[in-house]
């Protein structure tokens, strides 16, 4: 039987960055176009990917003791103007509904970019006492904002989320829930995505719409630009003012609650893909890979052989494995780089010669190592490689990381490093001021990625206006 | 401590059925409105009922080797165009979208109201060879119908649903599908709702737009009204024509193929109320209960209460049984009411005097019955008690049904029945042509529900113009 194809060759990310990233989405197929730019089709392949994503932090969502909920996605033009910053930062990128069937509608209706205001609106109507605080809510939905420029998972108009919306009877309460999510986020992308991230605030030009604070976990990709992942908002009781959100605390007066909210998109699969994918392919890390493992029968056609691959991955399901048998007519050559193209973590070969010495090989996909292992107790073998892979493909990414990060005290040397070592993270000492950070992105082409506080600014000068500096912060190229 | 509210009474659904049910829906606090009509706020406890009713579909979709996909929810008017019958059928009830930002769309987008053309679209660019055939794509997304009387479950503006939709090479691979889905609705419905069904296909006037065929699933409210709870559609190549999707066979034709789609909705928790709930509320089926029994500590001041009730509680949970334990400090008979209102199927309560003789009672929600226990083994005990709940429920609504299910043979027959009777299932032998069905309804005040063909009509004359019958009608009264 002939073959459909060979697997295709996608562009080196040496050579072209962004297509290499644009072949590996097709090829891989994780996504398809449609006739409306910046809406795509999630293939099964990547939603796979987002599935296991959303069973994991929703877990950890549940035990935290949140509870998901699901809002409407249209938000009146009216609703969305009470919170006037919130309002001045997205209405310019909303997509506007203006009739229902052939009717107009009197007031229009913008597709939820985000639903702050939807889930005030709900407050104000079912929280009243101390009673019913706090509320720990959280949903999956898409939203919508008409970007201009779009990349698949990096930037569509359409895009999965989760939106996390709390609602305390106290700033205290909601400062912790703030930083508790950006942990559990920044905890669930360095050990389930293997991918290494920074905590930090970001700096008061780059809040969100409507915060008192916007805290955030930024990612290196491998061409040197910082990722922004995950982000958790402190509100204080901004928006419950200009909601008229109010409780009876237990002194039986009138108060207004505080309020947060937190969330990560399908972008996380953009950054997995440009964390630790490579010249051939893409690279799942196991906690979310659909399949973990793929059994490639070698010289199939032999007598015995499909049958001790299909006893194999019964052995594999058993041991808790997310496993895939290819019984298909294609060449076990044609197998490898589609299953490589494809970023599943081990493969497992195993022929003739290999069931008559009671072995099979383990290859890794992010290293090409190829090992002979017994068959015997194979399910624990197989589930060892895969949290090697994880360490393995954690340690890497750290090691790139550290390659390119700096550490600088001047704008010149931030150029400087830039270009000898490539773009990377820059940690350099600020004063504090807009028009320094906005001379730093002007001179060496980095914006503010988060202030980073553990590190002492003491004795440190800003490195654009030489005067004392107050924070550490975090610069980069970022998409 | 003062306690916060008495649960407040619901009225009487044989006082007013309508007002029962939106009683029930916000005093369970299933729903919340919002400032737009028709698009509610699907609260936790409704959403984690939808979650289990989710949980269990998916995994019957993945074993019959489904796979999920996300579509965008824009469809280009020029798209939604394509297939004539299916933009006459939806046109008239989508909201539009028409500006992105400030800027208007050139091409005016629909809300998708469903997303036939959408995967036609996406078929057409992935499909090429018998080799990608079949396609078994479902999705879990919203939908939008910008209906004029809403009520909520029933008829919301927005609702949540699965959409399933395949892609076959033939057509009676294609014809397979759309039953095995019915079948698995209805076996899904039976079972995990304990809501008996009746499966039928729909006459020509009630068919899906664009549909050659269209079977559905029928239930039996409370109130006598039949509710359609599912659907499963046979296209033919219909719709392959309309978008040009084509494949070479293994003849190395350009031929066709063949798609299907299905789905379920939100409104299935409208039926879990309707067909279970009573005058103290909602009666969940354990399956898809978010909390499948509760414990209620009986004078929980008394010492070891409280310590006996949270081991009762780890016991439970070990076994697998969604428990909740409410410490807080309103009365038992607050919460006795509390959760009856809320359908959890079984309630534990356990005092001092049940600790001294090491038993507890149980009392059952669908049926009040109360039971003593022992409190050993009683992780088994809950579960069998679950399983009885189970059965129990579908006992009574199969009777429910039965006492109000009618074999008529004249227009007069039907009329005297439902008088006598109240509402119901009507079955009628019906010759076939669209005038009868519309006199019968125009006579008797029932529509034709689906085709009924398990009992033959041999000999039997039309209800309405006394020709030779076709097939067997369910008639009914309909949401």
């Amino acid at each position: 039987m002939a073959e459909k194809k060979f697997v295709e060759e996608i562009t080196p990310m040496e050579e072209d960055f962004a297509q290499w990233y644009t072949d590996i989405v097709k090829k891989a197929e994780l996504i398809e176009y449609t006739s409306v730019k910046g809406c795509l089709v999630i293939r099964p392949y990547a939603y796979a990917v987002w599935e296991n994503i959303q069973r994991i932090l929703d877990t950890k969502f549940k035990e935290t003791s949140h509870e998901n909920v699901c809002m409407p996605m249209f938000i009146p033009e009216s609703l969305l103007q009470k919170e006037k910053d919130h309002v001045e930062g997205f209405a310019p990128e909303v997509a506007w509904v203006t009739h229902g069937g052939s009717e107009p509608l009197e007031d229009r209706l913008c597709v939820r970019p985000t639903s702050e205001t939807l889930f005030c609106e709900h407050y104000s109507n079912i929280i009243h006492s101390y009673r019913d605080l706090p509320k720990l809510y959280n949903q999956w939905v898409s939203v919508v904002r008409w970007e201009k420029t779009t990349r698949p998972f990096l930037r569509t108009r359409e895009f999965l989320w989760q939106e996390g919306h709390t609602i305390h009877a106290t700033a205290e309460e909601a400062i912790a829930e703030t930083e508790q999510m950006l942990n559990i986020y920044a905890d669930f992308c360095e050990k389930e995505l293997a991918m290494p991230v920074i905590r930090g605030k970001k700096t008061e030009s780059d809040k969100f719409a409507g915060a008192e604070a916007t805290y955030a976990i930024e990612a290196l990709m491998h061409d040197g630009k910082a990722l922004q992942a995950g982000t958790s908002h402190y509100f204080g009781d901004g928006f419950a003012k200009a909601f008229d959100i109010t409780y009876t605390n237990k002194e039986n007066k009138k108060v207004h609650p505080f309020q947060t909210s937190w969330g990560v998109t399908t972008r996380l699969i953009g950054a997995i893909i440009m964390t630790h994918g490579d010249n051939r392919g893409l690279v799942l890390p196991p906690d979310v890979a659909p399949v973990q493992a793929v059994i490639i029968p070698i010289a199939q056609h032999k007598e015995g052989v499909l049958d001790r691959c299909r006893e194999l991955k019964e052995e594999l399901l058993k041991a808790g494995v997310r496993v895939k048998l290819d019984e298909s007519d294609m060449s076990a050559g044609w197998k490898f780089s589609e299953y490589e193209m494809k970023g599943v973590p081990v493969r497992i070969e195993l022929g003739p010669r290999d069931i008559e010495s009671g072995n099979c090989v383990i290859a890794t996909r992010h290293n090409g190592e190829k090992t002979v292992v017994s068959l015997e107790n194979i399910g624990e073998t197989v589930k060892e490689a895969l949290e090697t892979v994880r360490k393995g493909m954690f340690d890497r990414a750290i090691a790139n990381r550290e390659a390119h990060t700096y550490r600088c005290e001047s704008i010149d040397e931030i150029a400087k490093a830039l270009e000898e070592n490539g773009d990377g993270f820059v940690y350099a000492p600020w004063c504090g001021c807009e028009e320094c950070e906005d001379e730093v992105k002007a001179k060496a082409g980095v914006g503010s990625r988060c202030i980073y506080d553990a590190v002492s600014v003491e004795g440190k000068k800003c490195v654009c206006c030489g005067k004392d500096a107050v924070h550490n912060v975090v610069w980069a190229k970022a998409y």
